[in-house]
């Protein structure tokens, strides 16, 4: 690929939050034609530009360098949309997506949780979609001012593991020479239900109970609790073809007693008042398992308290 | 029953909270002799007396109408030792309980969950230990000041259902002529589960959710797990010889609408940072169900997350 190649490779970044910014931004500043579908921060962009600092290295992107827009209807069709909706967004996904999708252009959902791939195969058709997970710490500090703190590799996959793999490594050789680090999965499905092995009993605990991942795991019934979750979670996933190891528990045990305090991104969303992601990080792979006969009642259970807090 | 039984029958109140004081205030006023075990209201009680505002009739107790002590080393032997403590100190029963029993004396408790009179009995023998449900809301407001709002009502019975039921009926008819109402149950585990019913998916969920009653059941989902929980409870309690029925769940759920914002009480002690009564509520009867083969995983879960908020 050469530079030519990137430049001649459009974007469109569906959902300019923290994440959807901060790989936009690494994407204009390799050179590649990006552009920002934006609400709440356009004027002020579309003004004053975007400013990020990076722990791969600050760098500040002036208004003129680039294109933001306010209505999907003034964006050209693209070659990639890249997804970073908020998934309690995503019966967006029709009205926000669609009209930016030429006959080959491929869609990458870099959202959280599961079901995201499926919802966007069902609107626009399977042999499109990649899916992709972001292993970052990025935070949106004021409009167009973005902080990426630590990490911030992405690994994506074909959302049909059976289909050839040329536009995940197309899209992965640009985003690698736009200082994105990123690999390809063979396996997507693993990787998703690797995710959510951590993801579902800490983003939901933690937001059940408004605790930090130290002191779910400080308690002794905490701890239980976290592995007995886990341990369903692993049933479910098998149930769908992700064959997750047993010692995965017990190494996410570990990681996350290394993490000290940590706040989860829904337990932060709780915090600030945002619509928490409840389906896409618990529904989701709830009913995902109880479809396969596997029984979840923790799961359940959670996923039912984690509805009762957000209507609080 | 003439004034002069009343009299001669002699009461040691062990653990004078908000429902020891009112209880035993009542026994004072009906001309019984009662003797208060008292720790932090001590000095405040001997000096001052209680003042007892009450739905069923204020009164005064002024100091030297009143046996109030420090430590039971310096109390009598009595003929009735009414068990008041919170279940989070039932580890003193020994130490608080056995130094006022003569051979015949009988033991009531009116402590709240399952398991106190197994523990009573075990301690100090089956056939002299009752159990029962005070029905009430009764506050400390300040040492000695006691505001009892509404109901107020006592069910009890004997732990040992088989046993002749006279030690029932004699106290009952002391509380009676005392202004306290009270009925006997021939079959205090009953009673015992069908008040479980309620509390442990409303003491339970309000706790961990830092919820009142009125939201828990405001949400779906929430209203599904508060049936989900009870339907285990009723499977527990049916395991456990305490047919409860199937419409009290609906009764149960339309009682509860009817009250509006409640705070629980171990809610009410979460927010006052105070020891939450998770064993008795919660642990005791789970543990009940399990050991009689009981699939309960919603009442371990619920279990699980109250001692992680305690533990907080």
């Amino acid at each position: 690929m050469t530079v030519d190649e990137k430049k001649t490779t459009s974007f469109a970044i569906v959902g300019s939050g923290a994440v959807g910014c901060y790989y936009g931004a690494r994407l204009v500043q390799g050179g590649c034609d990006v552009h920002f579908l934006m609400r709440s921060d356009f004027d002020h962009v579309q003004k004053n530009g975007m400013q990020i600092s990076s722990c791969a290295g600050d760098f500040i992107l002036p208004a003129d360098q680039l294109q933001v827009y306010k209505n999907v209807s003034a964006m050209p069709e693209v070659d990639w949309v890249i997804v970073t909706l908020k998934t309690t967004e995503n019966r967006l996904f029709a009205d926000l997506v669609g009209p930016l999708l030429k006959p080959d252009s491929k869609i990458l959902t870099l959202q959280n949780g599961l079901g995201n791939e499926q919802q966007l195969a069902d609107l626009f058709g399977k042999d499109r979609v990649l899916g992709g997970m972001a292993f970052t710490c990025i935070n949106r500090l004021s409009p167009g001012v973005i902080d990426h703190s630590a990490h911030g590799y992405i690994k994506l996959g074909m959302f049909d593991a059976g289909l050839e793999k040329s536009p995940a490594r197309f899209v992965s050789d640009i985003f690698n020479r736009c200082n994105v680090p990123c690999d390809v999965l063979t396996d997507l499905n693993y990787g998703r239900w690797e995710k959510l092995l951590w993801n579902i009993p800490f983003n939901g605990l933690s937001t059940v109970l408004d605790q930090t991942t130290d002191l779910l795991l400080a308690n002794p019934e905490g701890e239980k609790l976290v592995r007995q979750i886990m341990a369903e979670v692993l049933h479910c996933a098998r149930a769908n073809g992700a064959n997750l190891e047993d010692e995965l528990i017990q190494k996410n045990i570990n990681r996350t007693l290394e993490m000290g305090a940590y706040r989860t991104s829904m337990h932060v969303d709780r915090q600030n008042g945002r619509e928490l992601e409840i389906e896409a990080i618990l529904g989701c792979p709830m009913r995902a398992g109880m479809e396969k006969g596997i029984a979840n009642p923790q799961m359940q259970m959670l996923y039912q308290l984690a509805c009762m807090v957000a209507d609080k």
